[in-house]
């Protein structure tokens, strides 16, 4: 019971944190209020509308639930209100966007299993949970994703739903389950933030077979 | 009867101004014929595949419904064949779009109510409905989504949506449930376009808190 | 039997190509190799899933297929490591391309109608199929989708679609109503590459009406 409600908890820290990169964004892009509260909103739940299409739960979970909404709406006025010191606290905003990566993912791949999907639908769809929001807010501002080509991120999400489903279908535990797996995502982006991990890309003009 | 009739016209006159804003667009960013036909199509149809697919009314009826096909052609044909004179009526195009925006809006909160969703999902998935095809105009042209930029848009959307679910919860008649919301969304984009009336958005290089 | 064995061995070279074009174009993106897998997988099965959604089968069966996503990732890596020859071997990888344009339209538009759509919804579907991996492609990597703007591409996937489609109406047996529209969409892809064959466009600056 009291993890439920520390998995509810950190799922809202995700929610906010993933709404208020999508406000910040839509700010510095020069958007309108509409537009950055809009932005907020999409990145929080995009992933879970993406998710909830997917494995065929309608109506989208993230869509009908007034907490989300109200905590997207919340963070955005609250990024707008403290723009500046938001900017100041990237740290702080990067870990909450940490702990949303890996509760989404984790808890995508788990809804994914319950609604009787197989193995690899569920490690998609909990990694499409994860980024989706953010694929999402970077397609409404025409840019090439960032989570798609900065340091490691939608491959720790990929990660972490892999273990997830791998724990399930071992039955091992909640706690290695559903909590390492989100603990390990968080910890291993908190580390590739602060000693600049990253995977391995090409240079654009290299010529090097 | 009468007034399903009338309901029907002004839908249809919503897919035109929506088909014509497409075509325009995408002959703009030098699509091939191909090209300016799906995207005409898309605008004014892709806000309705999204609802449909949200609220879980499948196949989504623009893609089944010959009618939005063939009016959605047609506004092609004729925005290529009266370019000059498409870009010169701004104004009744707007006006059209207007029309469109605000059926769109009511039509689709209506319909999520009609299959069982809740207040909020009727709310959010009539905005989409109106604005869905807009944004996915924008995506396909690679640029930041007006529907999010400019001006009072998808926020009357989101008003419009908004006053017919209200109406619907306190048994209003259709005339303040449908018409009214139709009919102010129509009314306030007309004045907010006339007196340049727009939300409040923030200077990209403020550094005010 | 062996014609399904055929057919099978087709669909999966269309998604090798397609993969390809999705992991080149994400290198010349600069995208890192997770943005590279992930590009070349949606490209190659990006049409598949919104043909389920649409359609109404869940789950998309290119999620839930381990063949495509491995000759997805067997085809971006193969691309990375030859990355010059594929550069160099650029017409077999637009025949293989044209090859999974003419199956995944037929086959889109046979899997629509195998679950009782009507025939537009079914010849959409089918285009959609088809074109829609390279467009999510291109609007991961916010630019003007090729699909749109280039030679003879989308169209000749919509022929085929129709030519499908028409084929199961009139009772026409396999040979002609799955191999020749796939047979014709890739013969005339391929002359309208060798001929430069494109559809009219307009100029941008075209005053004329």
């Amino acid at each position: 019971m009291n993890e439920q409600v520390l998995f509810h908890a950190l799922d809202l820290a995700g929610v906010f944190a993933f709404a208020v990169s999508g406000a910040v964004a839509a700010r510095r892009a020069g958007l309108d209020l509409f537009g950055i509260l809009a932005l907020a909103y999409i990145t929080a739940c995009g992933g879970g509308i993406a998710r909830d299409l997917l494995i065929g739960a309608l109506p989208p979970a993230s869509l009908a639930n007034a907490t989300v909404l109200g905590v997207s709406v919340l963070a955005a006025a609250a990024s707008m209100l403290a723009y500046r010191s938001v900017e100041r606290l990237d740290t702080p905003v990067r870990l909450f966007d940490a702990i949303g990566l890996g509760i989404f993912a984790v808890y995508g791949a788990h809804k994914a299993l319950l609604y009787g999907h197989n193995a690899q639908v569920a490690i998609l769809v909990g990694t499409i949970t994860a980024i989706g929001g953010g694929m999402a807010r970077d397609i409404l501002l025409a840019r090439v994703s960032i989570v798609l080509e900065r340091e490691l991120y939608a491959t720790l999400a990929l990660g972490a739903a892999a273990m997830a489903v791998l724990g399930n279908r071992l039955g091992w535990g909640p706690l290695a389950g559903t909590w390492l797996p989100v603990l390990a995502c968080i910890a291993l982006r908190y580390l590739s933030l602060r000693y600049r991990w990253h995977l391995p890309s090409f240079r654009r003009d290299d010529d090097a077979d």
